[in-house]
């Protein structure tokens, strides 16, 4: 279906210690990287020497205490500690050359004129390799960080999120990419027939603008969006660069990327314009003994507690009134994150898992893809998922690091390359360069010219 | 009266591509800075170079556009751009290794746990190098960016502003020092009885707390406080560690010196433990004729429209309904900043200034001190100012940059060093180690000791 010629993509989805559930009790794991510079700027430094597309910080806006409604098992169990990921994109922005650099940010706990100069801050601070991933937030944690009892509803939280993208799209473009004169001896600094007022007043937000930083190098830094929900797949596909998402097998993968691009074509983009990056997390052996094996000894440093703590968070609901040797309880309806409350509820059926069970299972991997094996397993595995349409690339998730990580630098990249598959070098210099993404047309010119 | 050892310091204030209202049209300018980073790491190293306490950013959340109700004068005149500051902060982290960092940031258009949460990454992405610049904003235009018609009003903002540190500083301290344990075995990442929940349910906010970041290493970054009014300087009296603050004459200073001492001990802290930096402007010429010249020089490129739309903005009051060569109309009450205006209509009184010549004069420092002369003469200023029991150290405020900086790093700087005033290098490694301030105990730690 696609006549467009496709490219394939590598993001570096780093995650506090590492995204295994376990990651900081295992031994080859740097316990510095908890809040030590140094140790972002190695991964990010492997990630571009590698030239993957970009590096990706996750974000989280409170500690998990749902479980038992008190933050011991957090504490116990899983390191909720990690740098502001908006501020590291700066400092590793100074410390790297090529490589995209992108962090989560929250449309329900920002304003948008905060954050649309932020982005537009970094975007010219690193002269265009910016993303930044949308979420919405789904945790009452969060919200009661936020002067609120309860996360937004489903409908208000991405009724919000589109006018806050609308409000810092609009902001972005408030200033013409030649709106810049600086004639000093007139003197003119700026044309002011190419500097935009928003007066937008909306239901969520009435911001006046303009912006007061120039448009960003790639017109809009990159926008990644991770919605499963209907409602999310269309936001993504009206809006998002990239998308970001857990696909357990390669038929469900398929069918999202073949939804996503039906939900493209209605939002009148074109094909290409919205690449497809699901998540993996890689466990490398020499041998596929050895891969099983070190899968095996991460998975036995998992306590079912941790998993149940993270999960009773992700639902908001507290699993620990269930018995811990009974079944996920049938719960119908939850407020929080439903698409991944759907997945797990699958695979507990599945494989009718216990609660004990399905936190051990949760706490390595937060339902995403663990793919064990040697480098050329896993790096035909990525080339069979991206021919057969289940993706553009991929979001790798090292279990723990830097080890975790440089392992898949080292040993799975050069196959890749060998493949024909992923760049040799860098071409560009802008993330959107590397996405093989046009710069956005400016909404003002547009509204110029009609 | 000051019993205890007192120390000279010195801050960079930084602002656009210099703080001269005609910067940008001085021939010697470099015009990158706008949004270069490479210019503010040139800088950054100069200072550092230079061991300055600090390097210190200004912010505004809007583009002026009161006067006349439209943005011409501003975007013809005075460049509204610049990079925004937090951001700006983690990309000098990753470039120097000693000097503090400081950025401005507002208690009337962020979120406490946001913001919390970006100073404490700071902190520990540059092992304790991060000042935060309180300032509750006067703006109408910055208002009509978040949600707003007007700014708050002045006891309104205060209000928050105390509310908002309060929380800030109990995010930073939710975690004790020696909270982390690291017990890979066991396993426990942290004692739950070294962090805790806030609860907090005040009148502007409701924040549950923990952080999800350790402790700073600072214990808390250093807080800037720039407030004049009686309640500013209550404000700052009994919360920063650094007061930055306008001061025309010695007699004046000498006089907010001693009602800040006062402020102080009322406030029950010891001597010594908040700096007074008073701003200048110096412009340095190696003769006094050749400095002359060259503030002449600057004032001949400044329209009075530049000073008269910023003034008007500053005072929420569009003054290009009055003429230009009239008298400053007598303004009873404005809504702003009413501290400078109080400093402006007392210098128009005094030297009888027109509009036009208002317009001028503002439009250069924007009521801060002028310093005019040779390397020596600055130092020696500098010195009498000190030993008058007038300021701690300065905010260095170049006219133009990167040339008005180097100008006093490379000049002025070796004399104050050669006068045994001003550091020869630097002794510790944190900001609070530059000023000679101590780690501030935990709130909750005082708790359970009671």
């Amino acid at each position: 279906m696609t006549a467009h010629e496709r490219s394939f993509h590598l993001g570096a989805f780093i995650w506090g210690v590492g995204h295994h559930g376990a990651a900081w009790r295992h031994p080859d794991t740097d316990l510095k990287g908890f809040t030590d510079f140094n140790f972002y700027k190695q991964i990010a430094e492997k990630a571009e020497a590698a030239k993957f597309d970009m590096i990706f910080f996750a974000d989280r806006l409170a500690i998990s205490d749902r479980y038992e409604n008190r933050f011991d098992a957090t504490l116990t169990f899983i390191p909720p500690v990690r740098l502001e990921p908006v501020s590291l994109l700066g400092a590793l922005g100074a410390v790297t050359e090529k490589i995209g650099l992108a962090a989560t940010a929250s449309t329900s706990y920002n304003e948008p004129f905060t954050l649309a100069r932020k982005f537009a801050s970094l975007d010219h601070l690193t002269e265009g390799r910016i993303a930044w991933n949308i979420v919405t937030s789904t945790n009452d944690g969060e919200a009661l960080n936020h002067n609120r009892e309860q996360h937004f509803e489903h409908s208000e939280r991405y009724a919000r999120a589109k006018e806050f993208l609308e409000v810092v799209t609009s902001l972005w473009d408030s200033w013409e990419d030649d709106a810049i004169v600086l004639d000093q001896e007139t003197p003119l600094f700026a044309d002011p027939k190419k500097v935009h007022y928003l007066d937008h007043e909306g239901e969520w937000f009435q911001v006046r603008g303009p912006l007061n930083i120039p448009r960003p190098p790639q017109g809009h830094p990159i926008k990644i969006q991770a919605g499963s929900s209907p409602t999310g797949r269309d936001f993504a596909a009206a809006s998002a660069d990239v998308i970001f998402t857990a696909q357990p097998t390669l038929e469900k993968a398929q069918d999202f990327y073949q939804d996503i691009q039906q939900r493209l074509i209605k939002a009148g983009r074109p094909q290409g314009s919205l690449k497809i990056m699901p998540g993996v997390m890689p466990i490398i052996g020499s041998t596929p003994q050895e891969a099983k094996e070190k899968a095996d000894y991460l998975e036995q440093l998992v306590d079912p507690i941790a998993g149940l703590a993270l999960l009773s968070d992700s639902m908001n609901h507290d699993l620990s009134q269930y018995p811990l040797d009974g079944p996920l309880p049938p719960l119908t309806e939850i407020r929080g994150n439903q698409s991944r409350f759907k997945l797990v509820q699958a695979l507990a059926e599945k494989e009718q898992l216990t609660l004990r069970d399905l936190g051990k299972r949760f706490g390595g991997t937060r339902s995403h893809r663990l793919l064990i094996g040697t480098p050329e397993e896993i790096a035909v595995n990525l080339q069979t998922w991206f021919l057969s349409e289940a993706a553009d690339g991929f979001n790798i998730m090292p279990p723990y690091l830097p080890g975790g990580f440089t392992e898949f630098t080292d040993e799975v990249v050069p196959i890749l390359q060998d493949l024909g598959l992923f760049r040799q070098d860098y071409h560009g210099s802008t993330l959107r360069d590397h996405l093989g993404l046009a710069k956005p047309a400016n909404k003002f010119l547009q509204q110029k010219t009609v």
